[in-house]
């Protein structure tokens, strides 16, 4: 398999750290990408139209898009458990749309703060991105049953590419002080191999 | 069931059709909301932190989110098939993917268009952003098999919901004049009673 791969991308992180707890991490090979909202990769778009990592091209020429479904793939493939069934499923859905939802607020943050040009940002539009965030780890911090010890499943590996990123792009924020709950479990999440791998080797 | 609504989201809307299809429309009970990405609504905010429409409370006490989750809870409260199985299964969600993508490029120009303040406007983040629905719809213009007469399952509802989309806030862009196999799919996908159906009565 090969995936269109950046290092800075949580989506593309959320398909590494699921390929590794499935034990695949070491079939995936990875392919350069520049995907970007304005200035858009050809090479990407001539396998996914939307232009977007991570993409995954499978052994057997399926181009399989976006990150939800690439790890569905990558469960079924390697015959995991990552997603559930019966009312695991659900909730391992809804807390994977959590995190995604929280990453969507902080990726358009952060373009509004590295690509919009400086004298077009609007800092109530960032504000609300943001407070995605701030609303769902509150919900998380008041609900500790979502992150159990060793909850392994889509929603978890979503939940802590959120606050990964978090960390690279918003590392000013000390949301480890206001949610200290989410924060250890974020630090005992952080130790597991597939979350430590050397993705470029 | 309960669902967070707004007449002019199409991810509501692909909920909705995907109930239709399914038979569930009657069990559906509108709850109003003000989902907006910088004007927070707080009501929604209790039962889905990320804020945001669709939210499915079910009859068993679950809040379910976001549009792709609530719909396969559907398809399988009513053991439907537009998920499907095995190469159909990741064909369909690939191409519900492609449909959401355009959608979330189409959305991300409308806030650019219709809440950011006017001197705060970034034409090329705009254009960006169309322009994964142009780079999409040539796409599936040029794969005709990706939307064969008669196929209902999540990908075409999605592309559909995606295509009223731009209709809706796009009239001008005229997409029917360089993908006219997608506008006859359209023209006749529209015609099903799922797609007619009156939301609000």
């Amino acid at each position: 398999m090969k995936l269109f791969f950046s290092p800075t991308s949580p989506y593309v992180r959320k398909c590494l750290v699921a390929a590794h707890e499935l034990g695949l991490g070491g079939r995936i090979e990875f392919l350069p990408s520049n995907a970007h909202p304005v200035n858009r990769d050809r090479t990407i778009i001539a396998k996914n139209p939307l232009g977007k990592v991570p993409t995954l091209l499978t052994d057997d020429g399926l181009a399989l898009y976006d990150s939800r479904v690439i790890c569905e793939y990558l469960d079924q493939l390697a015959g995991g458990s990552l997603f559930g069934e019966g009312a695991a499923r659900w909730s391992a859905l809804t807390l994977q749309a959590l995190g995604d939802g929280i990453l969507d607020g902080a990726l358009l943050a952060r373009y509004e703060d590295a690509a919009r040009p400086e004298p077009l940002r609007w800092s109530d539009w960032r504000a609300g991105q943001l407070d995605k965030g701030e609303t769902s780890l509150a919900h998380l911090e008041a609900h500790p049953d979502l992150l159990a010890p060793g909850r392994i499943d889509i929603g978890s590996i979503a939940v802590a590419c959120a606050l990964w990123y978090l960390d690279l792009r918003f590392g000013d924020t000390d949301w480890r002080a206001r949610f200290p709950s989410v924060a250890r479990w974020y630090a005992d999440f952080s130790t597991r191999p597939s979350w430590r791998a050397d993705w470029t080797n």
